[in-house]
């Protein structure tokens, strides 16, 4: 037998810059021009943000001298699947693009997951930009290069590792943003917080009533700490190896109350019960005080988001679904849980009994 | 506006190991079982592959103590498209694959590029080992991390760059392959010995016959040397952005004539007349002298592959053709021409006129 070996070990230069601002178009379009030059470019939107802001991107995009075009798919998760894929190549295929195209992504969690997977199988990958227009983008989604498709066995289960080019954060678009959608990002935000930065927790205790409105002054600064806690993560465990997992926090119950409730619950009301659960859980396990829990019902209390599950949640559903979660990964339910705010670990196995009874106590 | 920045840049190990030889499945599977563990291993092969070798392989397999399993599709070009990419997917979910998963691409060029594309998505991606069965999977398709699906609107549209972990030749395969088959196989062979060996090239003019007849006493070390090239290419540009573009020899004008044939032609046919055309080109540019053209026109005549097309062929579909695909690329179609046996270019710019009489010329 002959032995050849393929010397493929090579540096990939993926890192990229995230511009954070309020009103920053314009700006975004300079920057565009100058460092991500395209033969095309091609924006592809849900049809409630092209409404919005699709047609005011293109006609900055086209006056700056770019060949630029509009792609619209419908809003909502029911389109983060393979025909959509299907349906954004067979577009992209009549509209002549070739490996010279460069994808933006212009829109919430589902345009972004899309576009990126879109990007990173098209003629073998064309560039992408993000430009993320809802607080759970701006502060969660569009970092990290995560890109997927759902199918009809689960959320997620079709991706790639594909970072963008760059990541555009321009304030602006949260002007329009509905409350509940707003939410969703609000309890990313505070899942920052406890579980990277104390001061960021902090500043959402004193100020969580301005940041309701929309008006704190520290707004900036909060999305912008928010980014770099998710940058850092995703610095250091790109592919979710391990540390990226603390990310997780509140969302392994989170998503099983989600899909309990057959998602009558958001995915931030979710996670908002899922970081409670995770606090009580880890109270009960001895690693948190009492004190800090108090704290982290109280900001999520206090950002309208819930504390309490319905009585009529049966647990043993809920563990059941963990359970087919946990089929996906190993033997073992991985949960992050706290020794305190600021303070994440990864715990490697709890006891059903014990999720159990938190949930019962949850209880309304 | 803040900037942030991302720091992703980083090294990626994906050198691997090709292993060439007579009879080694047992060998496989010992150096499987040492080098490339993975808690489960799925066998993804045709109906065709799976008849001969599929059993055979996952008994040896089971034997060493793997969890295995086979995973069929249909054989034939009609399978590498999106269905069987949802089709493979939801049996692997439906058997609980997880990312622990190792896929095992036990086939020619659609098994190949279909297993090493769903392996790049699943789950944002398992490891995937070649064993290709074809000459043009052993000499070619299994080497170099292309992956791909068709779609409607042409070959390998979507896909990704993704290295397999190892790939292992197997000689044995090839006697159960049809000649058809052989030929395609033999067509890149020439290829290799014109772009990349003339040693190679003059192995294939003095033992045309024996290797024809599958009993060269030089065969391993023909194979050996078709995948050295195409890995020493391939280590150099791994994402086909110059020198890769040399293995395309022949292939251009190849594929139009099998598409304007209306696949009647075959994909090495297509190649052999792609081949002569582009030699033929190669002297009238005054790049090749014509004695090497003959040399070139005789071996591949020898080989039993054409080097006449039909007077019915008309130029001018063929050369709308070429446009096609120049349209996918810039605005100029890139021939890959040849200054001597051995010595490739890639050529800017070709007059229609002289593709048109090349093509006349070559009228049986």
């Amino acid at each position: 037998m002959r032995t050849l070996k393929v010397n493929l070990d090579k540096k990939i230069l993926s890192s990229h810059e995230i511009r954070i601002g309020h009103n920053i178009m314009d700006r975004m379009v300079l920057l565009i021009a100058k460092n991500y030059k395209a033969s095309r470019y091609v924006i592809v939107t849900d049809s409630n943000v092209n409404r919005l802001y699709g047609q005011t991107l293109l006609v900055a995009m086209t006056q700056a001298g770019f060949k630029a075009s509009v792609m619209e798919i419908p809003a909502g998760e029911s389109s983060k699947n393979m025909s959509t894929v299907m349906d954004i190549t067979g577009r992209l295929l009549a509209d002549g693009a070739d490996r010279g195209t460069l994808l933006v992504a212009l829109g919430g969690g589902v345009v972004g997951d899309l576009t990126g997977f879109v990007a990173s199988i098209y003629m073998r990958s064309v560039p992408y930009i993000q430009i993320p227009t809802t607080l759970v983008g701006q502060v969660d989604s569009a970092i990290g290069g995560k890109t997927a498709v759902d199918l009809p066995q689960g959320k997620n289960l079709l991706g790639t590792f594909y970072q963008p080019r760059a990541v555009f954060v321009d304030l602006n678009f949260l002007d329009t943003l509905p409350d509940r959608e707003f939410n969703n990002g609000l309890a990313e935000m505070i899942k920052y917080g406890i579980i990277g930065d104390e001061k960021l927790f902090q500043l959402l205790e004193e100020d969580i009533h301005a940041v309701k409105s929309r008006d704190s002054v520290h707004w900036v600064k909060m999305i912008e700490t928010c980014c770099r806690i998710k940058k850092s993560i995703v610095e250091i465990d790109e592919r979710e190896q391990g540390l990226r997992r603390i990310l997780n926090f509140g969302h392994t119950l989170g998503h099983a109350l989600e899909t309990v409730s057959d998602y009558a619950l958001s995915h931030g009301e979710g996670v908002a019960l899922g970081m409670v659960a995770a606090a009580k859980l880890s109270v009960k396990m001895q690693y948190l005080s009492e004190d800090e829990l108090i704290r982290v019902e109280h900001v999520i209390a206090h950002a309208g988001l819930p504390t309490r599950i319905l009585a009529s949640f049966d647990p043993k559903a809920v563990i059941d679904c963990l359970k087919m979660d946990k089929k996906k990964k190993d033997d073992v339910i991985h949960f992050v849980l706290i020794k305190k705010i600021g303070m994440p670990f990864v715990n490697g196995s709890i006891n059903e009994q014990l999720i159990g009874d938190v949930l019962e106590e949850m209880k309304a």
